[in-house]
């Protein structure tokens, strides 16, 4: 048995085994949807323009000349050169559309209809075909046609203001929540559609906007905004309606408490040696503590300043209170928990250097979680042609 | 018609109608992957503790003595007030499990199978339930039984290490991302194997860490230090591999300039009137103008305080270069393009008093979001007791 046919055989055990995707996005919020419907078992077949491919293969940093950013984003997913304006490269995209069951793109909104691919066409023409489009102002709205990336609506979301140190100046979430929050939102609604289907036999368009998705994830401070007409700001690293519920210097190094109530706070004293905090005024209640959580957090840092956070951590997980270590990327990589849950997985270059990337918090034990490794482009072509040729 | 029954007829339009979800979650990440059930057309039945209920009820802003923190993810399901504990309870939840395709928990590991309701037990009483878990480190693993609220997972996964300004400590992204993130990947692998089960006839255990969720979310970071060995920092506004691509300060506010090319920044120089800075050797190419993102955009600025934002949106916008206005809450809110979508929407309290929240960014044109508001604790437990009655 090839590889190849070994991993098909691994696909037929998991969650979205049976499935095809057609699959024409980009960059990074389409790419993440469509690894994910790849990882959970479907087939993606990866449509790319000729010569140069997703435009994502261009951004740094480079492994054996291949980019970093699209191998972590690309995994189990097949490769074919198509030009979508070329007459017989349509024939053949066609031939795949009739297979598949879902079409993602993240195109502007308009370039589907000017190449002919619109979804009253494509609906008329493969009624079981789910249409997932994601944007950045989604397909309607005074905004529609404007072009976004992910820095783009993490301003005008609002998520820039409510991220960064207290009084700050705009902040961006350090990962691009933008687009990932998008992708994982269009996982959602195709797999939606695929189960509506399932009841209807008919596909659906699924219109998935980057922006609403950022307005989505700001749930709370949309909601504490109408409820009481203040509008919410960056705090840094404190949690607007909990304190100490921070992150503290001990003598080595960062931590986190997260004490959610009074019951805590008084252990937390207890455990620190400090019980006349717990009955200072300023202290008192939940709301007192968010009130005077500057105070707090010095006479908390003075005591915490006289141990490594190990001790401190220690000490106070024992005892039911939240805490966890801040921690930089290069020690999240090697932390047991992380490491136990197998959450980091290889990819190979074409020329066969491996590259350590995140896995998929989805996984099922039996299973492999790479079973192709990111496609160079078009690798795929002749077993995708040999595919539609058949009857 | 009364407003319920409606309600339910406008459901069967919806995704995922006909199926029933018992959710025993509280707080943030559980709800939240709840709610989403909900509002695709599940019936989401939610089981609270007598008394006090979902622990978010008691967090605040209040709103006619009821948590905005609550309404804002909790609405289009029912409440029962059920103890666990209580023999009567007890046979009371599982007849609902009996007639309920998913359940869906997030207690810390090792609750359930105190309670008797562990995997091993409920897959073999109830094969065809789909058994959800979203915990802080996951059902495995050497901190599997550790508390974890998003501000631990938030420190733990790096997450914090990579947002905030450029040198400055920790930093907390402003919306809880380790929750939110969590409860996305849950609806996803919930629905990952309903579909499953629908080829299998089976239902399967989904365990859903916190961790692992923000570990996924940084992916590229993960990628860009296997590739280099650089540790990844914080950065502020602007982009690791892209320049200019950050937030700049017009003569009246910020907004954010996003070029991705040479030839964007080119056409960028000619608008702004500043052609000299694209032929200047340190901004000729993308990793020249990252090298020197500073200068650069000490130089920008100083042209860009000439003009209020609106002025260099327009001029940006109308050449194709992606910008946007930087906004606060209250300013997204009432943006054109977010009412044009129907991102916003409105639940009420039990008093009947309304409160604007996000909406859901997957809708379908012919359905009502919100079929039903927040409920009261235990207030559909006449009706669901009377279907469980029913053969």
């Amino acid at each position: 048995m090839s590889a190849a046919v070994q991993a098909d055989a691994a696909a037929e055990s998991l969650p979205l085994a049976g499935l095809t995707v057609v699959d024409l996005t980009r960059v990074l919020a389409g790419p993440v949807c469509t690894q994910m419907l790849a990882d959970l078992g479907a087939r993606v077949i990866k449509v790319e323009q000729p010569g140069r491919g997703d435009d994502a293969r261009a951004v740094g940093p480079f492994i054996d000349g291949v980019s970093a950013y699209f191998l972590s984003v690309n995994r189990n997913k097949e490769s074919i050169a198509l030009d979508l304006k070329d007459e017989g490269d349509r024939a053949i995209f066609e031939r795949l559309l009739e297979r598949a069951d879902v079409l993602i793109e993240n195109y502007r909104p308009g370039t589907m209809e000017k190449l002919g691919y619109g979804w009253d066409l494509l609906h008329a023409r493969f009624p079981q075909l789910v249409f997932t489009s994601v944007s950045g102002f989604g397909q309607t709205g005074p905004y529609s046609g404007f072009p976004a990336y992910d820095m783009v609506v993490q301003a005008m979301s609002g998520m820039m203001s409510v991220t960064g140190p207290e009084g700050g100046g705009p902040c961006r979430v350090g990962v691009s929540i933008g687009d990932l929050g998008a992708g994982l939102y269009a996982v959602i609604g195709t797999q939606s559609a695929l189960m509506q289907r399932a009841r209807t036999g008919r596909g659906s368009r699924v219109d998935v906007s980057m922006l609403d998705c950022q307005v989505a994830l700001l749930e709370n401070a949309v909601a504490r905004y109408g409820a009481e007409g203040r509008v919410p700001g960056a705090l840094g690293s404190r949690h607007p309606a909990m304190a100490p519920f921070d992150v503290f210097r001990a003598q080595d190094g960062w931590f986190v408490i997260a004490v959610g109530s009074d019951a805590a706070f008084g252990t937390l004293c207890t455990l620190l040696d400090i019980r006349a905090l717990a009955s200072d005024e300023r202290f008192a209640t939940g709301r007192a503590r968010v009130t005077h959580h500057a105070p707090l957090k010095a006479l908390l840092e003075e005591r915490l300043a006289s141990h490594p956070r190990a001790h401190w951590l220690q000490l106070l997980g024992d005892h039911g209170i939240p805490c966890g270590e801040y921690q930089t990327v290069a020690e999240v990589v090697q932390h047991p928990q992380v490491a136990a849950r197998g959450m980091l997985t290889q990819v190979r270059t074409p020329a066969g250097t491996s590259l350590q990337v995140a896995g998929n918090p989805l996984r099922t034990g039996a299973t492999h979680l790479v079973r192709r490794d990111p496609p160079a482009l078009d690798a795929d072509r002749e077993s995708i042609l040999r595919d539609i040729a058949a009857p």
